[in-house]
């Protein structure tokens, strides 16, 4: 079958077009066959090596692409800073370089800079994945979170989609915004004037200040982690004031039809931006979007060493 | 083949009849002859996943089980607490959610709080082995302590185990007493009061004081650990203090038959409660049991998974 | 086929003869396809278990030996001194006893004692492998070293290999000497007095001082990573004193034959050692000895297993 996909890298979705993201969604669907299976594994990756490099910390991100991997049957290794040669004062484009001259087939990156998977793509002949870099992109989250909605509405097209918290620092916030406004959907941002900046009106999303606003006619919300670092950086007053304007909770989700979904990218700070009945609750698909992130990141995995593959005949 | 094995967790052998350990026992003596093949992998496990979640840190339990999972040709993950979400403040239900929401099969737990295994069992359809909860349980050393036994003495019924050193914190002191007990063994405890508390006469354990009554008509002699924060917690004055009244040395083993076999957990501290000649000696089966517990583990997790998957069809 | 290889161990190259070092090198060859095809996986250590237990810290290295085992099909398991039983005061001898014990077939070792490899394989039954002892020896990389010259230059003998650096302290070093003197090279050695004791020319080494005399008629530099410790130590007055006097650079670089080879065992201190535009141009073959190290590695694998096995006929 001849693919859409003629990229080396997954970098951002920015960079992607709706085609390509509608054929990574259902390259993911098929795989998700895959996992519902008593053995869950296919060789389509077999003989192939992945480095997953975590300069940042992680645990589910990371377990997500092991596990995609390993269901893939491919063999997979794992660094991370504290084991890298970094810590020997080593630039990250050596070390990486080193790594492509151990003949791997892709590298998995999340670090802290944002631009740093970019950077590493355009000067090495490996495939590089983004795993998350600083503010700028998560791609594979955003991706998981589209799944999830095309997946439970049909389409993503004309849907109303909230995205509440952190839009100014947060890579899933971005993500989402950049994949959504690809395939379509409506998307309005909410949060301190801080953390959501009238900026982004210019590329097409709506901007409110109210949880209200951006609950009532949603077809689906996100709700995002709160970082307690922002609140010492100054972004918000306390964590209480935070969560009296932008949490859902008992008294905000009167506003949210029964039909609409509630999202969150984990870890959740329950009783901060979500209650816990909520995150617990009929509306979440919170451990939904956990599943679907296998399935997303054994379709990207697919899609990118069955293009090098190609590249190499 | 019909298993008498129906249950999806291993949280602790209190929690078992004869009849599992038994199973488990004659799975494990299988598993035996695979490690000792030139080949050592059978592909019972293929396409499983299995999370070693070792929130409390461990070396030859983790590596044991994670070597007993891929010689079943299962895909094995390890996570640690350091690189968990725990860290980020999520509760341990949450982790362990998440982990199940990418469809592995069985979830192998350390935890220092007791009870931690029981709980997520509870809470979760994923299967949970528990490789240690604090000073609770810790049903796999039981294990393979009461398989190597049986091994080298044909039958646990009537056999008489001493267990010295540390019974109120130790779950390893535990399990053994439980399996023992429930396989008809005749077991004793002996160790400084402070540690050795008389309440474990009410479930049929015979308690002393002294060493030599402990050692004298002994078959099994189960020599514990002794952690040095105990002597802090003045549970005993001084390393030295228990070495002269508890420790198995040139002069106590005169009282120990010498058809008797001598075991320990590991890591033995030398000198301390057990000394080295006798721990590299002709009745020590202490490598043995590292050995065995190999093969305890392969017998469990093949018997789980199978239960699962019958439960599924 | 028959092997010239009879050995459980790889322990220094000062312990093989040319014969059996060639042996390794040819398999290699063997094994570098291999890496060059697009399944990169083959079935010869399907079934084995192999320990990477790394007491000292590294990357390149254990990345590269963890490749290889993968390649090769066997099961591998990392264990660092972190993890280990060391921290709760065992010792090495029983770490590794415990290790053996769980049926492992080999275990590549890294430890800061000289002496550490060859003291585990002495006193176990299991293969071991140094990856590194101290200042002792690092044998898979002099292996590299000299495959790549092999490879680049047709022969070993008769070649001139210049050695740049830290010899005193340089395990890297060290295995060079001993692997090109059997195989019939001239080695040179330069560097600080306090780093390059006179005594190497008891060996059948020339010491020179100056960096223009070692450059000189080289066909090889091996360009060796200068450690800040060292400074520290007294063995040099400052990072920038060393660069002066012993770097390679635009200015030393014209005593060089356009020919020759430049090497260096990563990681390159930039601007110190050696200039970023040598380390990059060329004459480099720095990125070829990491591609040739997992050739080497595997080969050295290969080797010893089989011998194991037929051992255990």
């Amino acid at each position: 079958m001849d693919h859409i996909w003629k990229k080396k890298d997954l970098l951002s979705l920015y960079d992607l077009n709706a085609d390509e993201i509608t054929e990574i969604l259902d390259t993911a669907e098929e795989f998700k066959k895959v996992n519902q299976r008593n053995v869950k594994k296919v060789p389509a990756l077999r003989g192939k090596t992945i480095v997953n490099f975590f300069v940042e910390p992680s645990t589910r991100t990371i377990l997500s692409f092991e596990l995609a991997e390993k269901r893939l049957s491919a063999d997979t290794i794992n660094i991370s800073a504290s084991t890298s040669s970094l810590k020997k004062g080593e630039t990250l484009l050596d070390t990486v370089r080193n790594i492509e001259a151990m003949q791997v087939d892709l590298v998995v990156i999340r670090h802290s800079a944002p631009g740093a998977a970019d950077f590493l793509a355009k000067n090495l002949n490996v495939g590089v994945i983004n795993a998350g870099d600083g503010a700028h992109s998560h791609p594979t989250q955003g991706l998981l979170d589209i799944f999830t909605m095309r997946e439970k509405k049909g389409s993503i097209k004309g849907l109303n989609v909230s995205i509440i918290g952190d839009i100014l620092h947060g890579r899933v916030a971005r993500s989402n915004i950049w994949g959504l406004l690809k395939l379509g959907a409506n998307v309005t941002i909410c949060g301190p004037r801080t953390l959501v900046p009238r900026e982004f009106e210019q590329i097409g999303v709506r901007v409110c200040d109210k949880i209200q606003d951006a609950l009532e006619g949603a077809d689906v919300v996100n709700m995002l982690r709160i970082q307690q670092e922002r609140q010492e950086g100054g972004f918000f007053p306390s964590t209480a004031e935070y969560s009296k304007y932008f949490a859902l909770n008992k008294r905000t989700i009167k506003y949210l039809s029964p039909d609409a979904l509630i999202m969150h990218p984990g870890p959740i700070n329950r009783g901060v931006e979500l209650d816990s009945e909520i995150a617990d609750g009929p509306q979440s698909v919170i451990l939904e979007q956990v599943t679907n992130g296998l399935a997303v990141r054994m379709g990207v995995l697919y899609l990118i060493t069955g293009f090098l593959n190609n590249e190499k005949k």
